[in-house]
């Protein structure tokens, strides 16, 4: 069976592939765990250019022209993309991608966006509406820091509970021609906010978002945790994870076994003083596109449930005294084609 | 001929109807010629809350419940929505519609987000992926104007090419089924940046974008500027509305006769104080939703092509010295569902 199973799942028929995808990063992420999995990283935050938003649009169209290069394309041989990022009016998506002439739907999920960017270039090309669709997303540490908090100079303190933003960039192109990793079914989440207000405590705002569109996509698809290697959340960090998996545990659905986070797993925490662990869309984006494809694309895993996860509120009104919403996508990729 | 026409133009396969649609206004929207087309108006810029930014989420909150009350619907009988403003991380949006429960899709497209949200919802009915889809957006002149140039209180001079951000909210709803009007194509368009970098010239900066889709949009589907009613802009004012005629008469696209820009038709010029015309994501929307689609439902005319522009800067990197990136993206709204 596939289409559309409810009013939020939708069961892709073609199964598209994601034919390439590439990720690059900056200078705490080439000192942490992961570091080998990133095509490029850059040995200073400014990565050659003269301002950090030049730099997060730069690492943009970087991990672009990778990602194009390892499927022999170029810029012109993509129909169409997504693309969006963390920065007032997604500037670090605008500006990375202006030169490159590809026709572009600019979206904005928070951390949140790598998922919605492959939920949207999937669901396109399961239709055939375009070819060849890339999504992209970026998020860098300096950028987020002035923006959402203190300048850097100010030094500020920073509680346990805070994540630190991945200086990252991930992108990706799904077609419905390829070879796999196949994108089986997408779930498009609700915005849930259960009145945290705590800027500094994201991973709490965001839990009950993933929980929900996962125990959706559990109910809508009849799957369960155990048929996943991996339910790997954005970046909901050490605090946040412990939160996802009980309220899912409440539902009936144990991820205990097979939880990943990609926050948990960009940054050593014993080495690195990340506090709760990484965030910011390059987080999730970077961990998907250059350690989960790759492993899905030689079948050392078989089926990831990839759910990003982002806090959708801004200073200005969280100075307001608002409380933060969350949302949550989930897109099931597949090492295979057919039925399991 | 329907489906994919270009890398960028869609031909619809089904010709989804845009079943509902409703705006709601601001103070100056109600003073001008437009009035009569707003669904309801408010008589001060705060609607009642207290702060600017709340007003504008409440506004869209107003106009999804007033499109869905004309249609008798509950948020519950819309699949999935798109939804993005000109605010930070869209919290225009955001929290206009936390409370609503409707699987949610964030887009950023500056003022051109209602053709993007349209676009989207479009190709997901026409595509069966979503049965009813909705498609909103906002702008409020107090929020944009301290968050894009100056705090109010500053009383800073505008110069001649400055536009008024409109207070207003507009909001439809795309099925697969239903009696017109009827979404016919459309065309994804790509970033133009010619180099303007004053933020105070906004037309002049997002005129080249329009006239690139208009002139796509021609070439992918055979039609010409005669076959339309109106040709109508998002919100060029009347410097970016000279640029986009001039441009287009080069590629041989004469639209002189019937283009229509929502920037020039929503205020007054000789009463209302509003130099170059209205702009704002709300100011295209309220447009489409409160004059073009019940004139093109009641068959009073025939055919628009209807471009919203965006310019993609933020104050951040227009304050680095940045030009300014501009995208618009084209969508054929019909009364009719067959081949005229």
């Amino acid at each position: 069976m596939s289409g559309k199973l409810s009013r939020c799942t939708y069961k892709t028929e073609s199964s598209p592939s994601i034919v390439s995808s590439a990720c690059v990063g900056g200078k705490t992420e080439k000192q942490g765990p992961m570091r080998d999995y990133f095509d490029k990283t850059f040995p200073d935050d400014y990565c050659g250019m003269d301002t950090y938003e030049q730099a997060e649009s730069f690492m943009q169209k970087k991990a672009i022209e990778l990602c194009l290069d390892k499927m022999c394309a170029k810029s012109d041989d993509i129909d169409f993309m997504f693309g969006g990022d963390l920065l007032n009016q997604c500037t670090g998506t605008t500006y990375g991608v202006r030169d490159l002439n590809i026709p572009f739907l600019g979206i904005y999920g928070a951390c949140s966006t790598m998922a919605e960017g492959l939920l949207l270039s999937s669901v396109m090309a399961d239709n055939k509406v375009g070819s060849r669709v890339l999504a992209v997303t970026s998020s860098h540490f300096c950028t987020a820091e002035r923006q959402y908090r203190f300048p850097l100079e100010y030094g500020g303190q920073r509680p346990p509970t805070a994540q630190w933003t991945a200086t990252a960039s991930g992108a990706l192109v799904v077609s419905a021609e390829g070879n796999g990793p196949y994108v089986r079914a997408v779930t498009i989440g609700r915005i849930v906010d259960m009145g945290v207000s705590d800027a500094n405590n994201m991973g709490a705002a965001m839990a009950p978002a993933a929980a929900e569109t996962i125990a959706e996509f559990f109910r809508d698809t009849g799957k369960q945790p155990s048929d996943f290697d991996a339910v790997v959340t954005g970046d909901l960090g050490t605090v946040g994870s412990r939160i996802v998996c009980d309220l899912l545990l409440r539902d009936g659905f144990d991820i205990r076994e097979n939880h990943k986070d990609c926050g948990m797993m960009i940054y050593d925490p014993e080495k690195q003083d990340v506090h709760s662990g990484g965030s910011g869309c390059g987080c999730a984006a970077s961990m998907l596109c250059g350690y989960f494809v790759p492993k899905l694309r030689a079948c050392e895993i078989q089926n990831i449930l990839f759910v990003a996860t982002g806090a959708l509120m801004s200073p200005t009104v969280n100075q307001q005294g608002e409380s933060i919403p969350s949302i949550a996508h989930a897109v099931w990729i597949s090492s295979s084609k057919e039925e399991n």
